[in-house]
């Protein structure tokens, strides 16, 4: 709290994990936010991830974690470390007084979220998750769409795919394969967009019931590398989702009301960085004796020149901005969105391993 | 058998139902069928129809549909009844030698279905059900695609959705929700297509395990406006649908191998009669940063100048001429698909009799 003036959010970076790349472009790319500090276990690490992605010569390099925490210039962190890892460093980030930009998934359970996002509410500072997608234009014209009570209408059902095919080098060696650091594996990364989206299309009603899909894929450590699950809600809403790392790169969502229906296909990374689409029908019907349809889908281009990534970084600077400048409070919405994908995360984990059971979600 | 020159195989109507309008059609199109006679309960309604509907005048008109199956110059019939009729009129028409095209559902169960393929097998007929659909050349380009081990790769996972808003005229009067007429409800009329769908994703082979999702919305008959299932193979292929009475009109196929993804988004009944698509990716990947990716997918137009109905009708009257003429027998790839569609949807059914256990099939 201070200055009448906007200025830019100073981010610091803990660890140089491959999407911290896309994330420092981000960073760079965001209007409201500036690169200042990068943190790994091994300063020579930092030192060949800065060189090598570009980062300005200002920008503070450290041997460790904490050295990025004690920056008293830092605002807020950006943590894309393993998800076992999660509680630790979010929890001494917001400790230290940092913003939390947290990869997703955010924890291994909600029992560590609450942890991290009690830290962060003690502390006052911005919670946000890394779901890049949520902030993409077009993700708001599909909002629109879908709470459009004549386009749409009362929501009925959902289906939702994300899969990408992992290679042997993934199979074998990526951190989302291992037990001890992301134990939550294809639910928890591909997963987690799949539950998001099912959550965005349903206006973020927690479904009321869970049930696992039987015979998951996992690996020997007990990793899953494939599973889905249906959603139940109480108002009869029904969703599915099929998440994998076995399959080539897929990313639907197809959302059915009673007047109309949503088609993405590329929902969590757009086919094109500034130009991504959206299709749509409303009343759909068959011309007479049901030869073919009395109308064709409609496609919604929205383009954008931040592209969602940038985009994410932004909000979550601006919100961060009106904490520090204006004294507001942290927004809510953002962890709770978190919360409850986390929570579904967690009912698909609890019906798994209880043999594909209906788990509710409260 | 007998001539060495093919003629037009001659059809009987059972009934005066409202997709008969579109057979009736499809026969005038199809270049070796012509339309014969029809038969409704009651001479005038059949007189009617033929009148509203641009019948020769050549056509025969009968107040029973036992007199259709008397004409001896009538080789195939057409049967378009409610469900619960299938068993009784389908047997009598074989029996009286007469080919069976039959409206899907085929029938109640597989043992009924079974009693139907029994009597045409016994007395040498062709029988096919009426999957429209099957027919239309797109879906053999489709089968093209998912067969090609480079472009698609093992299947992995199958998603498919057909929903249509039925008004309330529908939702009272319909045939479709009457138990003693259709008690198969969404199930055997929408529901059918679905399963076929992902039969035909997966190559025809059955899934092993059908588990129907919780809470189908069945009205106060006890009839099912609204369900789902998930559906599982042997070789861990994982397909889910949703079918309903309910929802906003929508036709999808997804289907995703390790190479490959396709979507179609009419897959029951093409956007436009005369050119019909479907879009595919392979080998799609993220370019650096994955900031977008690295291809879009595919558009395949398949035109036609055959309607799919009409398609339907001159394969079936081209099976029926090579019965007739050349001594041929019947195909059996058709009652075997109709028979694969009726076990699946007796799975369902029996899935949520039992409080969504899952079911064996086979």
């Amino acid at each position: 709290m201070g200055s009448s003036e906007p200025v830019k959010i100073r981010f610091g970076i803990l660890g140089c994990a491959d999407i911290a790349r896309k994330l420092s472009r981000a960073i760079k790319l965001s209007p409201n936010a500036t690169l200042h500090a990068i943190g790994s276990r091994s300063i020579t690490k930092a030192q060949s991830f800065a060189q090598s992605n570009g980062y300005p010569p200002t920008t503070k390099l450290y041997g460790s974690y904490d050295a990025v925490l004690d920056d008293p210039e830092v605002d807020a962190v950006y943590i894309p470390l393993p998800t076992s890892l999660h509680i630790q460093w979010a929890v001494a980030a917001a400790r230290k007084g940092k913003h939390v930009l947290l990869e997703k998934p955010a924890a291994l359970n909600v029992s560590e979220l609450d942890v991290i996002i009690a830290a962060c509410d003690e502390c006052g500072v911005q919670f946000m998750d890394g779901t890049m997608w949520m902030h993409h234009p077009r993700t708001l014209a599909m909002d629109h769409f879908l709470r459009d009570p004549h386009r749409f209408g009362p929501l009925k059902s959902i289906q939702v795919h994300f899969s990408f095919f992992a290679d042997d080098n993934f199979l074998k060696n990526d951190i989302r394969v291992k037990p001890e650091l992301d134990s939550l594996g294809a639910l928890g990364d591909v997963g987690w967009y799949c539950i998001r989206a099912s959550l965005f299309a349903a206006n973020y009603q927690l479904p009321k019931v869970v049930t696992a899909l039987k015979n998951p894929v996992k690996n020997k450590a007990g990793v899953i590398l494939s599973c889905g699950a249906s959603l139940h809600w109480e108002d009869g809403t029904v969703g599915t989702f099929h998440c994998s790392f076995l399959s080539h790169l897929t990313m639907d969502i197809s959302v059915v009301g009673t007047n109309g229906t949503l088609h993405v296909n590329d929902f969590v990374v757009p086919f094109e960085e500034k130009s991504a689409s959206f299709s749509t029908m409303s009343d759909g019907w068959f011309t007479d004796m049901d030869l073919e349809w009395n109308k064709k889908p409609t496609e919604h281009i929205v383009n954008t020149d931040l592209p969602q990534e940038a985009g994410m970084v932004k909000e979550f600077s601006s919100l961060v901005d009106g904490i520090k400048r204006l004294g507001l409070s942290p927004e809510k919405k953002w962890p709770t969105l978190t919360r409850k994908t986390q929570l579904v995360i967690d009912a698909v984990v609890a019906s798994i391993d209880r043999g594909f059971e209906p788990v509710e979600v409260y």
